[in-house]
This record gives structure tokens, sequence and C-alpha cells, in this order.
């Protein structure tokens, strides 16, 4: 399903910018290279437009919130040149700095995709939401329950924003304002790493880079990606008796050793 | 012994606020989630007062020397919330700045723990000792001979800055003004990886933030956790035959497999 | 024939005084601990002139291109002291911000080694090349076709900037004005995580700092063990049926565990 997606992203090695923070970046430039794509993390004012213009996607973290004026001038120049631009608005709701940063970058950015947690993407959906520190709330998880009323608020924010929404949870949601994929892979543990979720963004990158007329299907793969790497990483960690840091390193090697025919095989997907 | 502490924090899933260096920032997160925590690593002003309202401990960590305002800020909230502050002096005395930010955050903020090498808590106790890099130095190790005077400089120093105080080194000291924790577990190799210290003081974080009450204990359990977690982690690097990265890996692997029995079964520490 | 450089490196155990990029800092440093140094990675400018004073080696990463005042500061204190300078200039070519800094640097401070990649190495050699993001442009690569002119242009930078130019590649070369050496050990996955050449010119920093009377030696010391380690980290990947990120962790663990004995088995090294 996802066969000329990937394979356009590994031709093509997009060059992936990245403005995001420093807690998971080094997890986020070794993501996107082992995806197939080529990260530059430039957040320097004076030369965000230079490198944003000679790269193929832009990645926005909201983890970095000193980077805002950075973010705006590289947002702004991607636009100009057509470029996807991904966001990942890390903690919003957790503070008013967040959610006034949200609203600085969504005034004067299109974006592309943004991908949130369930608890982000409510707060981005209603203006409110419950989100302590950089988690979901318990609440807020999507369940086979609240899956239909939660794909429905995808798309209708889809709808609103121009953007692809991806929600990422135990149950995954990449939804445009039509249609809409349900991704049932990965594995609990990937709450027990930092990073996952600003991963599984940066891949987002590197596959609109790859794919920048099909940016649905593009985000839709890289979440796939990113949780059939989930379920083939804890295999191999349970295998070797390894915890938590074992397992982000087989996530990353997962990537790295992806192919279409594992994609394909591993993937649990149903289009909506 | 540390059963109920252990379970407290694993329950409560304390939510952790680092303004911590970027050297270890990652490292620290992942320490926080294998422990039970829920990390965040918020730095900027303008947000810490609200992150750290709604978090259950704040760990500072001076090797980010850059942002005394927003440590100033979210540990006078700390302070105000009565929620734990865990504080690791890194460098101190490897520069006047390292000195002069360590004076700015005691006087405005109540630690209710510090965790240092040796020349570190030297240079706080006595305004002065032998700091280069941010190793503890040769002439300054905790050993057998000198043991019964470190504690009581401990003890001491504990009584004077109403903190309890947490020396770590071949053998590791916990101690508040009456009663004292010694600690022989861990690996020399543990010395060979940046970030030992900073994560210990990032799982003192947690322990802490899920036992307020009972700091000294806390702090404890949280040192011997790491000390024990060496000692496996070394005996599986050799197993694997593998360097300091995979040592890294399983201590922090072991942080996430640890249970109240392996603890139990590993530690090896003296109340004096 | 690197034996006594390795050994002087261990015994001495230089403080390296890293400024660098958050995207490689904690593999920076963890490379120089594996190595036998011990990093210390200060980039404050009211403390950056303390810290290098106190350190055997400087060494500056222009990927973090937001302390060029601290770089100066700290370098012109390092040659003051005469203590070696390593130079990386990440990403010289991909703007003007990082040509201006480039310029900034070179003006003020005297390096002892430059490294980069090819592509980086011409835009200093040749005032322009072709950078996009930090990866060499395939158009640059040494081959055997271009080795020797692309020795002599290596050796005439190295005249004019009385520098020690070190660029890496599937080809090595370390030269200074008069000698080369011709290093082709390591492997295509190196280029597949993020921080190989940040790694290199960090573990460079280490044999400058315990080698300072031979730095054109130690610099080829330094990248023949990257590329020795690269060679082992790839097979013992391929064993464990890991990834990228395994890879990363062989690296820098057969640092860790290099001997004189190791280095010379396996280096395959050319004096030209």
């Amino acid at each position: 399903m996802f066969e000329s997606l990937f394979e356009n992203m590994i031709k093509s090695k997009p060059i992936v910018h990245c403005i995001t923070n420093f807690v998971t970046v080094n997890d986020c430039a070794n993501i996107i290279l082992a995806g197939g794509g080529s990260p530059t993390m430039a957040h320097h004012q004076d030369e965000v437009k230079e490198i944003t213009q000679n790269s193929q996607c832009l990645v926005l973290n909201m983890g970095n919130v000193n980077e805002v004026t950075s973010m705006i001038l590289a947002g702004e120049k991607s636009n100009e040149f057509k470029h996807p631009v991904v966001l990942d608005p890390v903690g919003i709701g957790a503070s008013k700095l967040r959610n006034e940063t949200f609203m600085k970058l969504s005034k004067n950015i299109q974006f592309s995709v943004i991908r949130g947690n369930i608890s982000e993407i409510k707060v981005i959906a209603n203006g409110k939401g419950i989100t302590k520190g950089v988690d979901a709330d318990e609440t807020d998880k999507v369940t086979e329950d609240n899956l239909k009323e939660t794909v429905a608020m995808a798309k209708r924010l889809s709808r609103t924003l121009k953007s692809v929404i991806a929600i990422s949870g135990s149950i995954d949601i990449v939804a445009d304002k039509e249609k809409a994929y349900v991704i049932r892979n990965g594995h609990p543990i990937m709450t027990k790493i930092t990073g996952t979720g600003c991963m599984s963004t940066a891949l987002i990158g590197a596959f609109c880079g790859g794919n920048p007329d099909n940016i649905l299907e593009a985000t839709a793969a890289a979440v796939t990606a990113m949780g059939v790497s989930g379920d083939i990483a804890f295999k191999k960690m349970k295998k070797f008796e390894g915890g938590t840091m074992m397992f982000r390193m087989f996530l990353i090697d997962s990537i790295s050793n992806m192919t279409s025919e594992i994609l394909n095989g591993g993937m649990n997907i149903e289009k909506i």
C-alpha cells in the first residue's frame, strides 16, 4: 500500500529542516537518517530562511518555545516554496506561553500536518483540554468506544485548519477533511521513552519531504512505520531481556531496516 | 526496606519538572520515565511557574547556567507549593560564575536535596575545593579511611542548609542532620559515561516527587537504585562484550526493570 | 605506530573543553570519555575563559552558531595558553551566517586542526562549494581518482591556515603542509547516524589534548581510531541483526575498548 511513498522518500533523500527541542533532537535527527532522509537542525534566525529554502520539508516542534521568531521566518519561507510544514504542538495546554505560541505560529504559517497526542489535539480543537506535563491525560485517551467521534473531530479540525491531523496513541488516527486512517500498531512501552512523539513527527517530515503531493498518505505511512517498528522493537527487547533504552535503540533500528515488505506485513491499518 | 517508597513513586507517577543542561537532558528524561515518573523539561521564564505548579517535584541542574532566572522563578513557586526541590550543583568550583550561580539559587530557594560529587559538596561546605572540569578530584575521594569524617561533614552541611545531602562516588553518602546512609553499590565504569550524576539527581527527583514526606529515605532509595542498576548493567555489558554505551543502555534499562525484590536483593546499604 | 600517542592520552586524561551543538553534544562527551579524556561542555561567555584555561584542549563546533562570542573568548585564551584548538566547521557553505562565523573565528583564533567533510573543506579552500544540509555533496566525494589532487589541496590549505587539515569520508585524509596520512577504514553506515563527524572532532580533541606537541599524528590517530571502530561496530551490529542505533552504540563502545593492539591490527593507513 505504501510502497511507492516509501521508495520516493528513500530515492529523493529529502533534507528535513527541523527547529526542535533539545531533549529529543538527537533522536529526531537519527530517525530521519534511519528513514532515508537528511536532517538539518538549524535554529538561528539569521540562517533559517536559507536553510529551509534548500530543504524539502520543515518540521517545527513547540518543545523549543524559545525559537518562535525563527519558526515563523522558516515557516513563511517554506510556505512560499510550497514545502510541507509539519507541526508538533508539544505541551500545548500546559502553559499560556505554549497556547500563545501555537496561536502565533498558526496565524503566520499554513501547516501541512499537525501531529500530537489526543490531549494536545483536543486543546487545539476545543481551545481547552487536560494537559499536564507532556503526556496525554488518561481521561482523553482514544478507545474503540470513542473512536468514531474522535475521527469526526479530527476531520472537522482538518477542514478548519487545512492541515492533515495526526493523533498518536494506542490507536493512531491520521485524517484530512474527508478520509481517515486508523492504525492499530505499536506498544504501550512507546510511552516509557522520551521522544516517541517527536520522532514520529520527524519521520512524518521525511515521508512528506519525499512525497509533497500526497501528504495524507505520507503521514499515514510514517505513523504506520513507527507503529510497526514499535512492534518489532518490543519483541527484540524481550529477546535480549532489555528495558526502555534497548527498546529505543531497536525502535530506530527497525526504521533503518524497514522495507516495504516489512511494513506491509506488519501493519494494521484501516481506512474510514 | 524501600518497598513502599518505590511503590509510591510508581503509583503516583510524579511529574518531575527539570531545568537541566542540554548535554544529558535526554538521559535524565529517560531515567525519570524508566523509574515511573513523567518528566517535563521546560525552561522558558514565561512558563516555568505554571509548569512547576502542576508538577510534583522540581530538579535544578547547574550544568545549565543560562537559566538562573527561570530556576529562581520555578524554585520559589515550588517552595510555595511545598514541592521537593532537588539541586545538582554541577561544576561548582570550576568557575566564578558557577559559584555565584549557587549563591543566587541558595539565597532564593530552599532545597530539599543537594546531590553532587565529593568535590562539589566540599566546595559548598568549605567555600573552596578542587574542581576541574566536571569530575571529582582524586585527592577528594571518599574512602573507608575518611568515611567517618565525610559523613560528619555531610550531616553538618545538612544542618546548615536544611537540605538532605547526597554525595556520589564509589561510596555514596545520603545524610540529613542526624542520620546517614552509606551505600556501597555501583561500578567505576559509571564515571566513564556522561550523565551518571545528572541521572542520579533526576531519579532522586522522581523518588522525592512520589514521597514528599520522606525525603531522606526517598533520596537514599534513588541513590541505591542507581548503584544496584550499575552493578546489573556492568554484568550485562560484560556478557555481550560491550563498552560504555552499552553500559549506559543497561543502566537505564535496569531502572526500567527494577522491582522491590531486585533492589532489596542487590543493595549494600548501611545506616549510621 | 600510534602506541605512544594513545597511551599519552589515556595517561594524561586530558580535559577537553567543547563548545558544541546540542544535537550531538551527548555523543561528543561520551566519545571523549570513551577515549580516556574528560569532557567539559561549558558555553557561557562569563566562564569559558576560566574553563578553557583549566583544560588541555578546546574543541569548537560551528553547529552551535549562537556561541560565537564564547568561542572567540575561549579560542583566544587557548591560543594564549598554547592549548590545541580544534575546529569543526559544520555546515559551512550552507548559509551566509556560517561563512561569516568561520571568518570571525579564523580571524581571531589560530586553529591547530580543522576537521570537516570534503564539501566543508572545499568551501574553506575555495571560498565556495556545494553544501546542502550537513552532508558532503556526492560530486565532491574523495575517490581513488581524485585522491592525489585532494591531498595536494589539503596540504596547500594547511600551509595557508597553519592548521592540520582533516577530511572525513570513505577515504580520510589528514595533512599538514608537508605530510599527509590517507586512511581507508570505516564503513558507509557511518553517514547514517548523526554526529559521526562531530564525534571524530571531539576525539581529535582528546588525542591532541594528550599530545599537544604532535598534532598531525594525534589527529591521524584519532581519525584512524574512529575508522577502525566503525569497522568493528559494523560487524557487531550485523551479528546482533541491529540497525543504525546499535551501530552508534558499538562505535563508541569500540573506542572505549580500544587498545594499541586493536588499533594497529585494524588500521589501513598510508603516509604520502
